[in-house]
């Protein structure tokens, strides 16, 4: 995660960037934070489930200490810090700003217990609205925008870890009760059935443009020569991952990437995350934050909680590829519809689980789904754009030293905030990892 | 852990055994598990800090789980039991009753949340008020007792593992505040004022004896011959163990069984585990239930929290041996003092930690906390005595499953209730773990 | 392993201590450890398959290594150490000494060659025989009569570590090639077809007595109460042990102390090591230093390379128990057959692989195989007996410090040298480990 | 590794595909193998030091095994295998063949000893030449030019896996006596001192080309846009890196990627692998393939033996980058010298270390040592070109399952065989290896 500070036409588009806007912004996504924790009681939130994972109390109160260090300690004449203990406790890796607890020990934390946590936000929030309420330094508007961006991001992540923590319970529990749309259940979408929209070769440029906000990782923008290539008009579903499943997928080394077969015979993969099926039954359920549901239901939905080992394994079965991240920015970039964020789609949908989208009349043609249901693995590696310096300070270690061993997702998914998914967003993760919302959409080439 | 019901004449003395009673003791030892949780908070009650540890919610459950499955599901005619997943939910390591989940997964059960326990310890223990209410059958009786006595053993790793708990949290908050006792800092034991108490050689018996209560590990009493020895009248002090310590114990391979030596240089230990010094600074603290506390304030008491390769490596420096478990209990059955549990050195006590406890006049010589204040690694592994058996069915997993790999440990500490320890109770851990309140007495052989 | 100097009377009965004597027996026993690796090339000796195990060339390398550092440079003036790093080179595991390189290192040790391998032995045996050619001081004599039997045990750990090595290497090959003795197929071995010979309770006395050799942990002889019990006649036999694995002895955990059910599931046992079947095939082979053989010539034999845990399984399956090292004692000594060893039942009889002997007529009631055939494995842990102090200076290493989790064996094996066993010896490994010759006799009690 | 057979025009350059010229580089190839092997004992053959690494017997035994998989039993009529075990014996990776021995086993197979390996390595010779001998089909000449670089692949393992064998070996010995050559003592390059040489933006194919040999991940060639970059003029020194660790390269944590920096940490990095410093000591030692040499003679030679992460953390400490491969690949084709390998500087030099190249005269602003000396990593990660696809069939499995987590090196290295590097040859290992010839060169862009 970075933030753009480079450029004086850099302000945020998403978030505006007056102050008195920064504040009813700023109120809002602090709201959503607390919305998310709704259904959770206090115990829920201590549990860390993976080694990915974090407790949602971490999340509430990592957020907060990402406001107080960055803009309150750094721009607020007189702050006064809520815990002399919080500026390490709460670091997660900023490395430049003070030691850290083991992230396994994030588990520990029962003190402080959620009421503290709770005072600590009101007290950053305070200190925000009194830094806010004059002129503030257009550096630390930056950062106001930077933490808002930042507080979105694990507010996705406290979606995914609250499921899978539920998902460790061996009691299953649901994050919400009540039906999952109908949509869900309505289109059997059959292998095969989405569309190709084609594209032509040519030089093309990617990366972030306009004077919106993007992370520092989406800079600068650059040219990109593109072979002619051919992307799938909407994600996989469900129904042809499991007839990938059903030929053997999981069982043939020669569709998997080595590193990936180790860890399907390792981990015993059979199926994706979440999905469950007894011994000796025939039908899988799959667990969702609305408890568990047959699969049945869900074959029209878009697969999710895939790896990139898998994404790529049901690729290769196709006889397709996956897009590399600039083809998939390009399309994007090309199709209003396919750039503009659809609400139903992503967290404001409230779905919780990756829908299985109608085409609207006429546009079976069109991409759909490129921003929001699932995040959509790509295939090109997590690396800096040509001309990609990190920040200066502790900043810099948001994004760029994560530069190895990942692979670029795009997309956002039902669970990312409306204001905070854009085309050229390039979120990241270890190829074996798949407690996203992480799904694949295909791709050919010539 | 496991029951006696093998001898007819078998009753509980500790626990009296006639229904009313039986309900009263229930009563009261149902209650001190609540008391021990009553400075937690439903966070606290989740945390799992080590291998060896479970959150006090689980506890909570076990122990209820216990007289479900042994008492209730079995003698109460059409009781209904409280929840149909925690049969398996609860177990915590009996094979013949259910599956069980992971250990380490015991940090994830957010649900069932404290509230659910509560009611479902309520739930059992009307269940036992049905139960006992009436003429039970002997053998519910016996369970009964036996279920008291785990219930205390769950509470003293109640406290241990909420001890560990707060520990691995880096504010290392105090289970409870409050000075130690004043007793902790009067006296320096130092190295060598202890007395010994010589036991002459001959042919004696161990294991229990009379018709009180004890497991099924302590019996059957059988012959042992002894040669002769001298025990010391009280536990090393932690004035003594900073002795070692400054004499290089923990750099000095010779003074160290080969399993030890390589775990003192994989865990980097050089001291007693929450012993803690920072980086540069010569004095130590130790971490208590009632916070940290400096070590000057401490060193009269019995050092604790140490494993038996420590023990041992102590006892090698101090040209001594420890006791054999046959040496310790019949040196404690001889004399009187010794083996009346003293109520200031107990739970009841509420130090919570170890006491420099004062000879009486006159008393110089005796054997003094022989039940109470620390447990006493003993140099015997613990086995079966000559004719164990396991009893049969699932109780039979309670304490002979584990004897391989463990070492005795006599005596009961601070955490453990007055009604619960006697002369011939037999502890065990493996000789590497030091969470629980474990020190050391010596002895020497001609 | 560890030298006795104890007692001005100590002296060497299996190995006279006479000098001349001594260099006779110096001469069998360097050339018996030779014998053993004439049917390796020099690749074999590289070979280090499990962490237990130690490549044949650095057992020839540290037995010498033992007499330089013990015999030669303490007590032969003007002796040449062969090189300068050999001292840390093959230091096994002196602390006193000098530090070592890790154990499995051992297996990179390509240089030296086999050739300086030889000639280092060469250059020691030279040594030896000028110490040794006049008066040598009765230390330095003690010494090499524990050097003696240092090279014993590693000329045993030689073939045990070959036989691992070879069943690692996929092509299976056979140590030395030849059929087993004829009488290994002659007799099916019954389940309950052996006898119980009677003990009658009373005190005795255990440990080492007479003026030959022990090690040290075989002192001091002392005192022990026994229970009257029984001790079978023979070792349990492979075609017993197949009916309790036909009974479902590795899927029932009831039979199982904990750490070996653990053990059971973790490393996927079903049967003892080096028992091997294909999926879908009903009959079992047994991979011997002679190759692979079937299981059904090998049924009146008795069962070997199992592990504490699985001895321990087996007696609870068979409703009895394990003896407990006094127990074994106590018999053995008892009985002048029992004591005496029996040459074609050790390393002499050249069988590599435990016989199934036939009772001589009329001696069906009396113990039979208890020394040589199979290690067999008793309910005792290994620890100091009553007064046992570890020796002063380095070879105080030898055995102490290894007295906490393993488990006592008695009696040895067809690997063991006619001179080197005795009633008293005491043998010992983790309870997991099952790489050596070991097996199991039933004992039962009232 | 993987073969090209697409394109009828594809033929092999560096070895001619005319059937004699074939086998006489084949016989030039193989020998070359056993050269290699020349100062080995079939000991140092046994040595597997690392899980990167196999023992050179293996590396000998595998490669015939691709001739006799791939080529003899396919297209040989009546080929009679060597040994009905070898199939699966010394196969590596290639599940589509067979099941494999798990990796870590090599170092077991002291069977078949190494007169077995060169009996196979002739049997299979002798196949090759008969098959050759005549017209034998496109696609066994094709896999023959194959199995020629594959065998060249394994020939630079030999010497990296040889040289950490003997860097495991506490003795430290020197695979080849004899200094380095002078070359390396006599120029200190001081940082900074290379040049740049500058390329300007456009639009550039990358990719195999021409009719020569090339792996399959080298093709299809395809444009890409370059902005403007420059490149350094040689690899960075050894000087150079020693500035960088005296500035507090390895403790400074802004320098590295958070999974670099994990490595350091947890391996306790402080300098390449192969250097050394006695604690306490000031000067380094640098063990070579001919034994520990001071640091001081090695100063001007290039840096090697870094991982990415030691690569990536020296460039962010210059303020530089590494190129990327395609700038890296661009710039060596379009400078013919740079394209041009140099025999000093590979293999056939017989410096088996890096040297310290001095620039001809006008040449100091040419690209040197682009081809040869170290293998440099560069920024971009080891995936597929746009429209890649891995072969059908097992030779499939040589190059494309490798595509996760691995970054490509270019330009071979001082073990690197002169015809067997080019322009467009990719290597890749995961990011935290070094037991290459891996080194450095820096860019940098505007």
């Amino acid at each position: 995660m970075a933030l753009v500070t480079s450029g004086s036409a850099s302000s945020a588009a998403a978030f505006a960037s007056r102050p008195a806007q920064l504040l009813a912004q700023l109120c809002t996504v602090r709201q959503q934070s607390l919305a998310l924790c709704e259904p959770l009681t206090p115990e829920d939130m201590m549990v860390q489930s993976c080694p990915e994972a974090s407790p949602a109390k971490w999340h509430l109160a990592h957020t907060s200490w990402f406001f107080e260090t960055f803009l309150l300690r750094e721009f607020l004449p007189g702050y006064k810090p809520f815990h002399p203990d919080f500026l390490w406790l709460f670091n997660s890796y900023y490395n430049a700003v003070s030691a850290q607890p083991q992230k396994k020990l994030r588990a520990s934390f029962s003190r402080p217990g959620i009421a503290s946590i709770l005072e600590y936000r009101a007290h950053v929030d305070a200190g925000l609205q009194a830094l806010f309420s004059s002129d503030a330094p257009e550096e630390a508007q930056r950062r106001l925008v930077l933490g808002l961006h930042h507080e979105q991001q694990h507010g996705e992540l406290m979606l995914t870890d609250i499921k899978n923590a539920f998902w460790s319970n061996p009691l299953r529990p649901a994050y919400r009760d009540g039906a999952l749309p109908e949509a869900h259940r309505s289109i059997l979408r059959q292998l095969g059935s989405q569309n190709w929209v084609p594209f032509a070769e040519g030089l093309r440029a990617i990366g972030h443009t306009g004077d919106g906000f993007c992370f520092d990782n989406e800079e600068p923008r650059h040219r990109v020569w593109l072979d002619a290539f051919d992307l799938a008009s909407r994600p996989v579903s469900s129904a042809e991952y499991l007839q990938f499943m059903e030929d053997g997928g999981y069982t043939r080394s020669e569709l998997w990437l080595s590193e990936g077969w180790d860890t399907v015979q390792r981990e015993q993969w059979e199926a994706p995350l979440y999905w469950h099926r007894e011994s000796g039954e025939a039908e899988w359920t799959v667990f969702t934050l609305r408890g568990e549901q047959p699969l049945r239901n869900l074959l029209a939905a878009p697969v999710c909680h895939i790896s990139y080992f898998e994404a790529n394994a049901f690729a290769r079965w196709a006889g397709m590829q996956l897009p590399t991240e600039a083809e998939w920015e390009v399309a994007a970039a090309e199709s209003h519809l396919a750039a503009t964020p659809e609400k139903s789609l992503l967290l404001e949908g409230d779905s919780l689980h990756p829908l299985a989208s109608l085409p609207e009349d006429g546009s079976e043609g069109a991409l759909r789904e490129m921003l929001g249901n699932v995040w959509e693995w790509t295939g090109s590696a997590y690396l800096g754009y040509p001309g990609y310096a990190a920040l200066p300070g502790a900043l810099g270690e948001y994004n760029g030293k994560f530069m190895s061993n990942q692979m670029v997702l795009r997309g956002g998914s039902v669970a990312t905030p409306l204001s905070h998914i854009r085309a050229s967003y390039r979120n990241f993760f270890p190829p074996h990892t798949r407690w996203q919302f992480s799904g694949v959409r295909l791709a050919r080439h010539q």
